[in-house]
């Protein structure tokens, strides 16, 4: 139990993690990761929305069902997906192996894996590396868990905060990797939200797809959601305030926490887009409805005569229009406007002259910078991030698994 | 009147063309092409699907419903797209400053422009080149207009046949250009196909429609139909057939030789997609419908991930799995079958293993291969040609303007 210890800018109290090289990767890297919370937490997730889905999806999905999870176990390298009945044997020991070690609930352990889709998981290599997980484990240890979990990620994706709900000191730790299949309903994404607040599942299912909805489902670097991609929020109510049901001031006192946490890995995972040099918020306003806007930004986050054109800071305009136009929904080419951060490039559809459009190309020099489309036709808007494409991307997706 | 000389293998009875240097492109490239056709031609024509269309897109949309073609002037360089009022009337312009000069009536004169969108076209330039261009005109310069038509293309796509039409000796030249913006219901792309054939109007936008469906949208470089899009068929009736009509065999033995034309100048503009080095046909079979096998061979085509798993010629099925799932239909995992080539490399959703792997990144080697997926869902099928994603695709597109 950690839970009477001080709390130090990594730890929730309750809460201890771990991880390690199990030799899942090549490389002598950490590949395995261990997460638990004692008193089991309280649990909700959200999973990718791909047909196709790991086995580990389908076990975790099953299990959280009942809303608690005393243990989850990670590991990276290896996604387990596309391995048919034996990678769902392999997903469901992995759970029930760590909760035989730990003495939990089989129900309540949860599982994820990352990485290469199609190859059987190197079983006896996790099962060997169990119990050396399970004495790393320490209140300290989150970050070493984050570490685990990443894949062609160039850097670790945490968060820490406190905050006070209903006069109870709460702490929030927030992890995420994610770096290429990145697309809106999620990613080859995991991200684990833990925290010792007090509240109900249906709460916590709430937080997550609301934050969701401005996060993790408002991101895009390479156009489908994985096989694999899961979110997690686990609350143990350690900080035993009143509970946060939904409703509550509770409630929205910690979800103005963890709403901007999430939206701050999201943007993480997008700066760390496959080769990726620069993150660009596509902000498509004034159309018809938010479905239609959510169409427009989607489909030119997932243009990549737009995204190259990001990348060689050229403020080439007219592939946006082009691909306005390709979208699908209707639009009046004469009432766009385009602006590359406050530079109007565009003014009903035709160019603002070459003065605005040195201006927008020294905009694009920037790591970060929006551009905002005004289709002048309703109240439809819809906010998307994206990365630029670039000569890595091809040379990090064309050479993964050689 | 070049219809009484002898026909040589890029003649057409009856029609002159030409293509000269106009100072439109900066380098010192032919960019304005002339085709007339003496008689007029009856002529069909289809156009991009973009809801942004280039004001050469709407002229030659609104003259072609005449039905009849007299001369087709043609720039490269510049789409004269996204130019407002004044594009619309520049286009005209064009139309009309040709019909002046030729003599003609105005509504038999078509114009199509391809280039960078978002600037004026120099139409003091165009006019200037107008009366060379017309001096030159002659019954040779099919090749030379084909060659005016270039923008990033890096061959000539140019394709000529003699055939027997009801008795008649008949002659079809077809020229495509396009190698980026290259997607299913057309691209950045202009393909026109030239012949004496006699038919009527509604026979020859039948035999358009049909041999597009199977040819030039079934396509796909880079993700959007671009804003000028033309196909046109220009048919002057000189070999005097019986008159080709829909259902006659005069049509059928037109179109056994439009069709393949059709396809082998799409499949050219494949394989000269922007930096593309392979040409990969993806053949979807087995889908519950023929429209849910679209939408797969449609998703895949486009996932950058599975393009740049072509370019590093790597095997990497994973990537299709998750482009299959995330296309939007059901499908059952566990009944996918995937070929690359004759090489079974999926079986029931699972690895067929490692001796298969190595022999499916034989095949990738090669410069033209197929992908075939096989569902197992029912009849539904579709086949696609995309090109890999290279280095050369980002070089070009992030420095094509600058």
């Amino acid at each position: 139990m950690s839970s009477g210890k001080k709390t130090e800018p990594t730890c929730v109290p309750g809460f201890r993690a771990a991880g390690l090289h199990a030799g899942i990767k090549k490389e002598k890297v950490p590949d395995l990761a261990l997460i638990v919370s004692d008193p089991p937490a309280r649990a909700a997730g959200i999973f990718t929305r791909n047909r196709i889905q790991s086995p580990a999806v389908r076990v975790s999905r099953g299990r959280i069902r009942g809303g608690t999870c005393g243990a989850l176990l990670v590991n990276s390298g290896n996604a387990n997906a596309c391995t048919g009945e034996r990678g769902l044997r392999d997903a469901n020991g992995m759970c029930d192996g760590t909760a035989r070690a730990l003495r939990l609930d089989p129900g309540t352990v949860l599982v994820c894996s990352t990485g290469v889709i199609g190859e059987f998981l190197p079983t006896a290599r996790i099962r060997k590396a169990l119990p050396s997980l399970i004495r790393e484990l320490k209140p300290q240890g989150l970050p070493a868990a984050a570490e685990a979990i990443r894949t062609t990620d160039r850097f670790p994706k945490n968060a820490w905060a406190e905050t006070t709900v209903g006069g109870r000191k709460t702490t929030l730790f927030g992890m995420a990797k994610g770096a290429g299949m990145i697309c809106p309903n999620m990613a080859t994404m995991l991200a684990f939200f833990i925290t010792d607040l007090k509240a109900p599942v249906p709460a916590l299912r709430r937080l997550l797809k609301e934050g969701a909805a401005e996060s993790f489902n408002r991101i895009h670097v390479d156009g489908d959601p994985s096989t694999n991609d899961t979110v997690l929020l686990l609350a143990n109510g350690l900080a035993d305030n009143r509970s946060a049901a939904v409703g509550t001031r509770e409630y929205d006192a910690f979800a103005s926490v963890l709403f901007p946490m999430m939206r701050e890995l999201a943007t993480k995972i997008v700066q760390d887009g496959e080769g990726a040099t620069k993150v660009v918020e596509l902000d498509v306003r004034g159309a018809r409805t938010d479905a239609d806007a959510r169409r427009f930004a989607y489909h030119l986050a997932n243009a990549v005569l737009v995204k190259t054109s990001f990348y060689g800071e050229d403020a080439n305009w007219g592939r946006l229009m082009v691909a306005l136009g390709g979208a699908g929904p209707r639009l009046d080419p004469e009432k766009i406007d385009i602006f590359y951060d406050r530079v109007p490039l565009v003014r009903n559809g035709v160019s603002t002259g070459t003065a605005q459009y040195k201006r927008a190309t020294k905009v694009m020099k920037k790591e970060f910078f929006t551009v905002s489309i005004e289709l002048n036709l309703g109240n439809g808007s819809c906010s998307m991030l994206t990365s630029d494409l670039t000569h890595d991307y091809v040379t990090l997706n064309a050479a993964y698994r050689t």
